[in-house]
């Protein structure tokens, strides 16, 4: 699903990863991380496909409420797993949207 | 791939789509929109992936650069396509990538 997302301005943290093949914990963990994300004060939605590549955007009002996901004591074991066992590499890049167009 | 790009800030383009189930002529202008944005001023790289829904980041040195590229006369033809026939709907953001990290 395309998210609805406010008016800009707001933030998306850009993840792109390349998968190890270890699958053991990987889709409960994601699914698990989606979930608390959601819970997540300024949290504004999320967009996630992969095929080779994986890229999630999710959505933030603003850096505060990115620092706090961040630092979110759940996803600080995910993401130190995440770089133990179900990654390869990746990029996490913060961008401010300054403009958004639908069809 | 994971694009290779530079120490921030730069511009990012997220582009997440919803596809039709309209084929004809899809890949072939897809990838040649590829070749063509590789081409142009200021492109930093991109990123592309898709499951259910289709996300593309494409990353740019700067506005003017992501200005020139939307009205490229070859990628304005296919952006009407993509309206007409291949696209459900979708949306464009532009943002302003301000952190970047790897592993």
């Amino acid at each position: 699903m395309i998210a609805k997302t406010p008016t800009p301005p707001y933030y998306a943290v850009i993840f792109t990863s390349i998968r190890t093949e270890v699958q053991e914990g990987y889709e409960v963990t994601a699914d698990l991380m989606v979930e608390i994300a959601q819970q997540q004060e300024g949290f504004l939605g999320m967009e996630s496909a992969r095929d080779g590549i994986g890229i999630t955007v999710s959505y933030w009002k603003d850096l505060e409420s990115i620092r706090k996901w961040k630092a979110n004591s759940d996803h600080l074991t995910a993401q130190k797993m995440g770089r133990e066992k179900w990654y390869e590499g990746y990029t996490t890049r913060i961008a401010r949207v300054e403009r958004e167009y639908s069809f």
